[in-house]
């Protein structure tokens, strides 16, 4: 049993106490749904909120059925609860599934490149919560003010010791070299699904390492591409951060031309 | 103009983007409203939110006459959104205003005390949200968990060096002589109406100084008493830690008793 209704009681309101997934639909299908899923299980597991499976895949069905090609966002709380922070265990979660239009960067950030800022909001550590896509985005949003506020196309957000994480609705990764990097999302930030799909299938049949750990700033100065990416948009190249710049590269082109057929293949 | 009812696409339920408070009615008032308004407004300034006064002060008045003696509740969210971090700042603020029943801790608690574990899970540093009472709640809700797993009637919260910093819906306080201490909440933590009020009233009234400070845990054992509050429940001894025993003290059993003045005088 599950809620489908949103309440004024509800825990993912009251705490944030949930998850989210965002979810890109090709021709009725979803290409990275096993990532989503397995993000979305995993953070169920994590904070002990029931996973109602059967429910999950039949909203699917129906959301995928009124909008094939469209965006689809999933919420998944723990149901209602009264005041307090307790929880009672047989309260059902709540599932809310919900179909936007697909909107997708302008053409021209495919091939120019985003320019970022960095923005002054530190992700905390939180290794319990780090990697889910939890509801507590409060950080995320804060970032998105300055970025929205500056112009900026995307933002870098840095952990406490100024390590590059993750920009604010996309993952990072840099090519130094024969080796793709990424940062460690251990104590913070947002595992994302793409980023999942790049380091398990893209980067290897290129082929090409992946690296996953935490750099100082200082050192994507020295990175001969850099990327952002997320399930949504697929890979954009980053042009610039604040005096630094990169050209368009090769990997990161050819990245973009594989998810491109991923979601031109489903078309099919 | 604000919402008064929550959508599933509300950023309160998306991202916890926005606050709550939890004030104690007594005969159709609300003894500590300055401080919660304050501090509500406070959390609203930070967080780029609208504090929508008018509105707040007339769904107060409604609560009250309706739940002269009980609980209200009032979160205020950023409104409702679509999809994405991204703010429309024309979209006006929700406000909801629930009211509950009074429950206070079993008279026990207040006579011999409180018995606290140690939580697993820390308070991430996050400077830019410590101290207002925002929706991203996720941490002390982990904490809870454990808390109710275990028995516990409460449970301490350290910050990432392993210092006490509050429990997971009380604020803690410790004498030490003649020197009553408190965690400083500038880097995490949710500052509370009644640790304001001990701080800014209770404390210069007996007299006694107030230092707000980070210790190491390891101090707590030294202190000579040890008390939690918050402004549902007013003030508890801590008669326990772990395998740390403390005494009611006479300062706690003094503060206990001006609160006891505060909420029944308001009943005159």
């Amino acid at each position: 049993m599950i809620n489908t209704e949103v309440y004024s009681d509800d825990r993912g309101l009251g705490y944030g106490d949930g998850l989210f997934e965002t979810l890109r639909a090709v021709a009725g299908s979803v290409p990275l749904l096993d990532y989503h899923l397995e993000r979305l299980r995993d953070g169920a597991g994590r904070l002990g909120i029931t996973y109602p499976k059967a429910e999950i895949r039949q909203a699917l069905v129906t959301a995928l059925a009124a909008s094939p090609n469209g965006i689809i966002k999933i919420i998944l709380t723990r149901g209602r609860g009264g005041r307090g922070y307790s929880a009672d265990p047989a309260n059902p979660p709540t599932l809310l599934v919900r179909c936007f239009p697909l909107r997708v960067p302008a053409a021209h950030c495919y091939e120019r490149g985003l320019e970022l800022g960095l923005c002054d909001v530190r992700l905390a550590e939180q290794p319990r919560m780090a990697g889910i896509k939890h509801l507590n985005r409060l950080e995320q949003v804060m970032a998105r003010r300055q970025v929205d506020a500056n112009g900026w196309d995307e933002g870098l957000l840095l952990d406490d010791l100024g390590r590059p994480l993750e920009l604010t609705a996309m993952n990072l990764f840099a090519r130094f070299g024969d080796c793709l990097w990424t940062p460690s999302l251990s104590g913070a930030g947002v595992a994302g699904v793409m980023r999942q799909y790049v380091i398990n299938e893209l980067a290897p049949a290129l082929p090409m390492t992946v690296q996953v750990s935490l750099r100082p700033l200082s050192q994507l100065r020295l990175a001969d591409e850099v990327f952002a990416c997320n399930s949504v948009a697929g890979i954009l190249p980053v042009r610039k951060l604040a005096v630094w710049q990169w050209p368009m590269g090769e990997v990161t082109r050819t990245l973009q031309d594989k998810v491109r057929q991923l979601y031109a293949e489903s078309q099919c």
